[in-house]
């Protein structure tokens, strides 16, 4: 009893100890989900909460999916190149500078209607692009219904405030008013066209499994260049818009899936007779040009 | 004493809860010091790791400095549109469709001169891309001189056999066998020029302070898909090609300044008389449109 009682202090120790391991343990959970919620003020708020690379990877599931794929080599042709001459060349590629160089960001469309087959040469020609390990990671969703049209106004609208007043903050705000940009947007509802291009964080194969999709935003605003191009070729207008944060009511607008997340928003038409442009001037060739 | 002895036990129960919170709290630390270098596996090997959306931005900075900018507003101009016909922007829609359909991308490459202003025509058509708040967040930098290709060529087949080796993994080196991609690029001696696109993570005021470039990747890659365009539109060729983490020591090599990161890298000419392309399709209008 004597040797017993002698342990006491020694056995309140280790029951201390595993007591103190057990507070501490307790306490530093409790910070931890005591900090979850208070999130700092988001340091780039121009980066779209659903637009981060959420490029998704599978491995294992593609694993044994993409083994037949691999396995079966893609066949090769000879490229047929187009054949012109040096002065050909001079001349076209100066003719192509011309023409896209009277490219503006042209907020006043008109509401004249533009014939469907136009659009579909547009979205073919985008189409065309090139895609990481050629994976086409691209949806143009075309609205041409007013009625979606003007839901699609009132989302960008409603969020497009919000970015305005809060997220942007004064600086970017004050960047833009130069350009006198703010978060009314009637265009949405005139241009005959609406196009939204999502990019698909991942693919989907036959059986259902998923496919990855190396470089999907890189690719998919590398093909909304091209759409640019052929915009500008036909004689239309746009403004290139990423509308801060609307994305997931757009997609649900728009019924589409959660592969997809909405890259890049574009009116499409005819500009305005009266439409007016900043004055803006482009840096020059030595300016955006290093030669070695 | 006696009174003193029965505190023993709490006292050293006491001592012990500190003794226990102090070694937790620097097994803890221990933990967290153990842990860093031990990083996982990237789960994401195609981001670049000197690629993150690394847009800077100094708002303390950028406020005095912009204030002038934003206070002077931009003049606003009539905009002059193409006036094309309906019958014109069907024709014109679709010859473009057909030119761009036409494109591939070509790794055989002939050494064949091409002419220096055709280049230049070609950057100056990528430099009328639009931009976030108009920064126009890209530099061209153009290699035509043979030492300094060769030396890209070392960089990038070091780094890229370190990819397709280590870093790729099993699934992707097969999704890119399947288009005969390897290591080996030939193309980067041959091709008369070399053009690397560097995206400005953040640019430079007079003054020297900072200046916040929106959505640069988003830019850049557009600006990319018109210079796309234009060299098909010249008769020329390239393959789009992202150098996974060749990007430091390329910007070293031309002399890039620290915020500039390389996004893609272009060899350009005449495509060789036998090159030979893989037999790809490209998805069809139903398969990239939705029409609502």
């Amino acid at each position: 009893m004597a040797y017993f009682s002698s342990l006491t202090p020694v056995f309140v120790a280790v029951l201390c100890i595993v007591l103190g391991f057990l507070l501490k343990t307790f306490l530093t959970k409790d910070k931890v989900t005591k900090k979850a919620p208070k999130s700092e003020p988001n340091p780039k708020p121009w980066v779209d909460e659903d637009l981060q690379d959420n490029t998704e990877i599978n491995p294992k599931d593609d694993a044994e999916e993409d083994w037949a794929d691999s396995e079966s080599d893609v066949l090769r042709v000879p490229y047929s190149p187009l054949q012109l001459s040096e002065d050909d060349m001079l001349h076209c590629s100066q003719q192509f500078f011309v023409l896209m160089n009277k490219r503006r960001s042209v907020r006043n469309i008109s509401s004249k209607p533009v014939p469907r087959e136009v659009i579909d040469n547009i979205i073919r020609t985008a189409g065309t692009s090139p895609s990481g390990a050629h994976t086409e990671p691209w949806t143009y969703v075309v609205v041409a219904d007013p009625e979606t049209k003007h839901k699609i106004r009132e989302i960008v609208e409603e969020e497009e405030e919000i970015n305005y007043k809060q997220r942007m903050g004064e600086k970017w705000v004050s960047d833009l008013q130069r350009l006198k940009t703010n978060w009314v947007k009637e265009y949405l509802d005139t241009a005959p066209y609406i196009i939204l291009i999502f990019k698909q964080t991942h693919g989907i194969h036959p059986s259902g499994k998923k496919k990855t999709h190396y470089y999907n935003e890189i690719s998919v605003s590398i093909s909304c260049g091209i759409l640019l191009a052929a915009l500008q070729n036909a004689g239309l207008v746009t403004v290139t818009s990423t509308p801060l944060n609307c994305g997931p009511k757009l997609r649900v607008l728009l019924q589409r899936p959660g592969n997809e997340k909405l890259l890049l928003l574009l009116p499409v038409g005819y500009a305005t007779e009266d439409a007016m442009v900043p004055d803006l001037q482009r840096k020059s060739l030595e300016d955006i040009m290093v030669f070695i």
